[in-house]
């Protein structure tokens, strides 16, 4: 009977979810108390761990595998995990970046614009370019304008502004001429990252063409994301005090979530990614009172959610086919490190800060995080990068972050200046 | 291209349930703040008129329809929505059953349970015997032990101990004899609703059988529920003390939902309802630290979630064809409310109310808001009952829940006491 199998549809999605969420929690306990990394990375790690090409795809005595391997997985890398918890993923996504939005801060952004820009703009530039420059000289992208090469060298221009200020913070350093630098880059850095993933998604949905169609499709892109962001920036007010008037519980809450979705559906629609439009939704409400109002709630939302993507990040690599691209893997690594070091160091020793500081400057950069993550997923659900480069994105996350945690602590320690006498920070 | 289909399938997703959403908050503010009737029904009302029966089946100039009604609709009417925005609706509905449990409170619900124990048996045997009788009387089931009947008498048996003590709060009789006896016997209702669900469901499932097969399912239905319920209890301090001692944000709030997540599926694999799985897990812990520690970030996973459920109900009414049953829709409703006031009323009188109060507490377990309409659809997804029948259930909730709101006021509003001299509550 048909009704009995979406009973069996959601018995299963039920046991698989509780699974995904133990798995998360225990995990990132794990590596807070004991290896003292972010929990993230025990996120990202356990959903290998649990996925289809691990664990999970093994039999149980007396079950089926867990997550069994759908036949399709081959022509479509995301159908490896079921579709409800896909599903469930990218609303997970989407919560994740409007929060990123909404914790930004507008004022703060413009007002330590200056250094922070130049920082930002060398570290996106460089590990772009080394990026792409490598997927062709290794083989994988025929030239530099093909997707792929795109794709791999965005992954490396992320860098995760939470996990950057989670570490900043518990070191005390983030009020430091340094800490400022950095969070207020690793903000422009996340706008940047966004407009270049429209750009290139725009650019891979009408295939390698020439550079004035290149600069239609980015302008395309780029007034897509201006006018949404002006939009809500514009209405923010208006919406702000509409929402916090309403009686009914968590209406407020409820519906600056529907506004993110929204937004996540229009940049798709317009051929962009859904995680820009959530971005620029909460971008335009941070300044509000209404920020303040659900910051609170959306945290239970995001707790319960955000692992799920995470996990299903994870599930998504193929273990056991990531031995092909290790070498891949290895160099996209040290030029992911060798990127934002030089590639933003090199600009904040221009405006400024002294050795020490660069290299502050360039390690607080390094993480990759769940900005990398979500470039490379939207690269696999396109169908631009396959599940081997995949991986080879995971395993850039995964080192840049770990590393960044732990040089960050040692290159702060010293409490020496990090700017010069001159110094014009 | 198989991967651009998936992105079609979130992106669609993404803006039902932004449409959802919306939708749902904007008709509780209405229906609280112009119309004093409880948000909830907003949201069923709502999704009634948004679902593809209604508004969102037509079409859109230039778009298909919203929700389309899928052509395996008529075999199988949960199938009406799509199966993603489903499965958000039962996780839904487990947590709102999950925490209706975690907020009963053991001790309050042993204290009061004298009178209360009295009311509620009444309050659910004389409706499930008039219901079942009506079904079968009206020709709908041909006997009183066929799952139709058994299924119908199941939702006038429920009482919404939300809507009752919201409408005892706002008119500041939650303190009285009425009152306490009201929410102790709409708790008490709420296991024996699940109880009773628990038999019906483990019995069509085995077809129509002797009363001693009837007896062998009902104790394995109750022995489930019961060891559940007696494990959580027995392990909950000890689950409470290891959440509570973890590091990671959110920890708590996610792993307890886990719990009523496995203690749903558990359920559903014991051949019995998921949300009886999770009111177990609820109830196990209310007692504990960790409920008053998740109780604020559930509210925000709650507000996000429960309206969904709501809503996703409204749309599986098929009102096209709602006419063909508006007499059984009748009869039942009047025997809803009959029901209800003498067979809550009657024992009432029996252990102290006067008629005044007896009128007051048959009023006040009178609304069968999510409890009614969650029986409905799991009797809906389990194809025991059809489209038509699960509308009869959606105009006895309606009914009984507006009539309950409107004629509560003016019942207590006198004053004068509702007890006997003699009274022995």
């Amino acid at each position: 009977m048909e009704g009995e199998h979406i009973a069996e549809v959601v018995t299963r999605i039920v046991f698989q979810l509780a699974l995904v969420l133990v798995a998360a929690k225990l995990a990132g306990e794990v590596f807070e108390r004991y290896l003292h990394i972010t929990p993230v990375l025990g996120e990202l790690a356990t959903g290998i761990l649990i996925g289809p090409y691990a664990l999970g795809g093994m039999l149980l005595v007396g079950f089926g595998p867990v997550f069994p391997i759908p036949e399709h997985a081959l022509a479509n890398p995301v159908s490896a995990i079921p579709l409800e918890l896909y599903v469930i993923a990218q609303i997970a996504s989407i919560v994740l970046l409007f929060s990123a939005g909404l914790e930004t801060d507008l004022r703060q952004f413009l007002r330590y614009s200056g250094p922070a820009l130049v920082v930002a703009i060398g570290g996106v530039a460089l590990p772009f370019a080394l990026g792409a420059s490598a997927t062709v000289a290794l083989g994988f992208a025929p030239s530099l304008s093909s997707p792929l090469a795109l794709f791999m060298g965005a992954i490396l221009t992320a860098t995760s502004v939470g996990i950057t200020a989670r570490v900043l913070s518990d070191l005390g350093s983030i009020a430091s001429p340094e800490g400022v630098t950095i969070i207020g880059a690793a903000v422009v850095d996340d706008v940047l990252v966004i407009l270049v993933l429209s750009v290139i998604i725009a650019f891979t949905a009408t295939g390698e063409v020439s550079l004035g169609q290149l600069g239609l499709v980015a302008a395309k892109a780029v007034g897509f994301w201006v006018v949404l962001t002006g939009l809500v920036i514009l209405t923010s007010k208006w919406v702000s005090r509409f929402l916090l008037g309403l009686r009914v519980a968590g209406a407020a809450l409820v519906l600056t979530l529907a506004l993110a979705l929204v937004g996540a559906g229009l940049a798709e629609t317009f051929g962009l990614a859904m995680i820009i439009g959530a971005y620029s939704v909460g971008l335009g409400l941070s300044g509000t009172p209404l920020r303040r109002m659900i910051e609170e709630r959306l945290e239970g939302v995001y707790n319960f959610l955000v692992p799920v993507f995470f996990v299903a990040m994870g599930m998504l690599v193929d273990v056991t086919r990531l031995g092909d691209v290790i070498v891949f893997g290895g160099v996209l690594t040290l030029l992911a490190v060798v990127g934002k070091v030089v590639g933003a160091g090199a600009p904040a020793m221009a405006v400024g800060f002294n050795r020490r500081g660069a290299w502050r400057i360039g390690l607080g950069m390094l993480p990759r995080g769940e900005v990398g993550l979500i470039v490379a997923g939207v690269g696999l659900a396109r169908g631009v990068i396959n599940q081997q480069e995949f991986g080879v994105a995971v395993m850039v996350v995964l080192v840049t972050t770990v590393l960044a945690t732990i040089l960050l602590v040692p290159a702060f320690r010293s409490g020496l200046p990090g700017t010069r006498k001159t110094s014009n920070v």
